[in-house]
């Protein structure tokens, strides 16, 4: 990757974007398969996909200093809704070894460009409608990489969510144009629902939306602290990506929150950007449910994801996703989650839209995963 | 049609079976449709349409003294589902004209072929599972209908429906052959639901499920005394079948309830078998869910009519009919009803489900009749 200084306004200097696009969302089956995983839908009715959406985000203050890292069989998917995306931007991971080594890889990459480059890394898959508070964020964020440290965005919870980790706020920093910067203490896995309260009610824990802003150089050299084969066979790959496809298998997979986050935590060298815009992973069906507007028209209560026109509800309360061509007709229901695609329909509740995983893992073990 | 005399060992002499095949079953969209109605399906998993179970029903009993009466429209779809059904003895209504009309020119042409013919009228859409009992009532109604009275076998009602007319029973009738035969004392509209519940605890009454058996000759003199015009009508067509299109629509809209069996009623002569056997008009889908087995198997409380394996369910109870070759997924519902077919699906309650109709009448007004 040829170097390109960002003097844009709104640019950031020196800041890349990397766009981790994986995850198969099996909770929003069968809208999101493993074929064309969440990151590709347009969840929203905005008319761009989560990772269109990503990348419109991160434009203003990256330019084009982004990478998106993602599976190579999803590699022509990202290039189509991306056509602005240069090829040599576009990591094509051989198999699948989790977050670490995606944006390891795109850091040890991006370090041999830009020495002292800062990376940003933000799934590709979520959702985030205040664009102004996020790249304000993002900024404060920079400001801190800047000292050397880790620095994650933590979301300020708007209730006591149990399918998120939490990061709990340590002292402020002193650093000048991030304001609002706090040393974190700890992280903490996905809570109880009583833990959960107690986290929310302290004030002291944000969400941990899994948002990283951190020199590249400092990335790689905190990763090689703790699990050192895995940054030098990440560096190997970068001083001869020819190699990819060679040394990509040796690597063990490795989450960045557990390989690096967490114990550099530890050691005080982490800080957190309190951020107050929305956020959503868009988990499951009750969660993309409040993403999408009512039809206050003439069916209240009720949402549509997709061609409004398809749907003819009566007394119905709920989301429905069109996504087959055909007339979905509701009639007397409350809460009802219906996703019509063209190979198959989904039939639940907002109540029961977490559980949808084990559905797929049912389809998995009856021999139906070509529907997965 | 030939004279054919029925000497089969089950079968009564001069009984002619008459199968009106008509209504389109619009609470059962949308898999009944105006172009594929009710009766074309096979609507208890028995591999036989109902039109089919209909004839399977009286043809031990009339051989091959069969006659159905349908709409232009559908008189490929008859002759496709009844190969042995001659061609004279299928009657295709230029349009439309209810009941009367309709079993009133089987009546007139039947009456040319065999002056003493007994007909029997049944619905080309309902559910009779006890076959034996059934038949066995159409013997005794044969025995009272060459007493030249009108005869209808009323259903002894298992709950206070209110979806059905009624028959309030007179005394008993001594006629040989026919031991449970009564007097009607008069027929009764759809009742309210504490009108129905006096009428079930009272014992006098009988649900009307419109089966009527009388000599073809007796029908038509009744018919002559109540609307001659229409009687006249119909006996010149049957002189001269080539005339049918001419006068058809010169031929008022009549159900033969009102035309016949209340007047005739109200003059003491109208005759009923009450019958014990089960019967179902399946109305709507919570009337078709008492029709078809539990998957005791693996998902107790969920009924599926169709191909059991593209049905993954988990804790779901109700009825779901899958009928687009898609796998339907349901988890964590009660009493849902979900139909899918391949350009329309519908998703409610076994609560709700008399009220499709109600959108089915939407789906008109929107312009959407092709779906109806």
């Amino acid at each position: 990757m040829a170097k390109t200084a960002g003097r844009g306004q709104g640019q950031v200097e020196g800041l890349w974007g990397v766009i981790p696009a994986g995850g198969s969302g099996t909770r929003l089956w069968p809208l999101s398969r493993s074929a064309v995983p969440k990151f590709l839908h347009d969840l929203t009715g905005s008319g761009r996909s989560l990772l269109q959406s990503t990348w419109d985000r991160l434009e203003p203050v990256c330019g084009n200093r982004l990478v998106v890292v993602t599976g190579e069989r999803h590699a022509d998917a990202v290039r189509g809704q991306l056509p602005g995306l240069p090829g040599r931007c576009l990591l094509a991971e051989p198999s699948p070894r989790e977050s670490m080594p995606a944006i390891g890889l795109a850091a040890a990459l991006i370090e041999r460009e830009d020495p002292d480059a800062v990376v940003g890394s933000f799934a590709a898959d979520h959702v985030i409608q205040d664009v102004a508070a996020f790249q304000s964020c993002v900024r404060e964020a920079v400001a801190v990489a800047r000292t050397d440290m880790l620095v994650t965005i933590g979301i300020e919870p708007t209730y006591p969510a149990m399918g998120f980790g939490y990061i709990r706020l340590g002292e402020a920093l002193p650093v000048p144009d991030a304001p609002s910067a706090h040393r974190v203490r700890s992280f903490v896995e996905k809570p109880g629902r009583a833990t959960a309260r107690r986290y929310v009610r302290s004030g002291e824990y944000r969400w941990n939306a899994g948002m990283f802003v951190v020199r590249a150089s400092v990335l790689l050299d905190l990763l090689a602290t703790y699990d050192p084969a895995l940054a030098a066979g990440l560096r190997k790959i970068a001083a001869d990506p020819d190699r990819l496809d060679e040394l990509w298998p040796t690597l063990g997979p490795a989450v960045i929150d557990r390989a690096v986050a967490e114990p550099a935590a530890a050691e005080g060298r982490v800080a957190v950007i309190p951020a107050t815009f929305d956020w959503d992973d868009v988990g499951d069906f009750a969660s993309l449910a409040t993403l999408v507007h009512e039809c206050a028209d003439d069916a209240p209560g009720l949402k549509v994801l997709g061609q409004r026109e398809l749907v003819v509800s009566q007394e119905t309360t709920g989301i429905v996703l069109p996504r087959s061509g055909r007339t979905v007709v509701t009639l007397g229901l409350d809460d009802v989650v219906v996703v019509d695609t063209p190979d198959a329909l989904l039939v639940t509740s907002r109540q029961r839209a977490q559980d949808v995983k084990a559905v797929v893992d049912i389809l998995k073990t009856q021999g139906r995963a070509n529907l997965t």
